[in-house]
């Protein structure tokens, strides 16, 4: 499974980890790697119902004290030219069926992959994470919106399991686990699925697939034991 | 919002309470309210991906002790004719996108709808007691197939959350808990949500809703703060 030599992408599990606040854990990885003082965010997964401009006002007091410039695609006329001039795009979580309906209705998805596969930084977390994969199937949110289809972007050659979660050895909850559910999907589908804890984050260039941050992530192929990768390239 | 008054539901969070085997909580209930030696199980949920003679199996196994004969729905040349011979019916839970999918595709929606505005008593649990209400939209499940829309039976007027879970005060996961993700869902959509909690089940006779089992239940309306509800009959 190949990947473009020309892209630089982040595809992180969270955008907050526990006891820290809002992005302030990636934020000089983010800044570092986008390498621009400016960035696009789309807020379409609207965590909470927040609105397009609390949550872009969110980012960018978060992102404010390294300098970086946020501007909200909901501030242009054109989201789709906004995207083709933006230096880097970040997408924030949210809902994920939202985010992805939201996009197949502006017509944003091909722009999107087009300017991503032309090299322009992207950085997501959580369901804007999850849009980097093969579809949305292995989102952890509920389907509060009915999108066109589950295609997601189709720059990685995978599925991701965003805020991956071990089963509870001490639960009595007799739902099922994120393991149990992957299972399930990989009956109906067989692309590779990426849980990436939280913590976590896969960074892409040069063609290659780098586990970042200090944790494991969890690989579930279709008939196959699910395996621990640690951190650093990721063969496929 | 009516309620029909032949409809005999009972929509049931889960099939299995913590420490008890598959029905077994639930099963005397389950027979006295059908108050039928027969049932016709529906597998298409396959939880775990388990086939479908395998699920049925299960049930039967675990109906034997009351004397209950299942038959599984597949077994059947002709579905359809099998929902309306029947004499009662028991969807059980696994993956709700996969059950609806399967009932779309097979063109038995309407017929078990028509079967249970009839009268025909009908039991689900997990994947299938959420079945029962206005959409899937409050599954916990993941989009592993993608249907042909999210309405499901609408029986009920309202959504179910089967499996309901309070937030853990102690969790340090970062991930939407269940009231945010129901949150999100009442951005987009104007139902009720009822969550039920495991050992938790409704039962629908007479045109009244009664919520059976020692828990209470969450009901969520759009633009309300949540609340609490007591066993016992629900007015909506």
């Amino acid at each position: 499974m190949e990947i473009g030599k020309n892209i630089r992408l982040m595809a992180i599990s969270t955008s907050t980890v526990y006891g820290s606040d809002f992005l302030v854990y990636i934020r000089d990885r983010i800044a570092d790697f986008i390498g621009e003082k400016q960035i696009l965010f789309i807020p379409y997964a609207r965590p909470s119902g927040i609105s397009y401009d609390d949550y872009t006002a969110k980012v960018s007091q978060a992102l404010a004290s390294l300098g970086i410039a946020v501007r909200g695609i909901h501030e242009f006329e054109n989201p789709a030219q906004a995207i083709r001039e933006a230096s880097s795009i970040f997408t924030g979580g949210g809902n994920t069926f939202l985010l992805l309906k939201t996009l197949q209705e502006k017509g944003l998805l091909s722009v999107l992959k087009e300017e991503i596969e032309k090299g322009k930084p992207y950085v997501g977390t959580s369901a804007g994470s999850n849009l980097t994969g093969l579809t949305i199937s292995t989102t952890n949110d509920m389907p509060i919106v009915y999108p066109q289809g589950f295609d997601a972007l189709q720059i990685l050659p995978f599925n991701i399991n965003p805020h991956y979660l071990d089963p509870d050895p001490n639960s009595t909850h007799k739902g099922e686990t994120r393991e149990t559910r992957i299972q399930e999907f990989h009956v109906y589908n067989v692309q590779p699925v990426l849980g990436i804890r939280e913590g976590s984050w896969l960074e892409v260039e040069n063609g290659q697939v780098v586990l970042a941050g200090n944790l494991t992530a969890r690989l579930f192929r279709q008939g196959a034991t699910p395996v621990e990768l640690s951190p650093g390239q990721i063969d496929f």
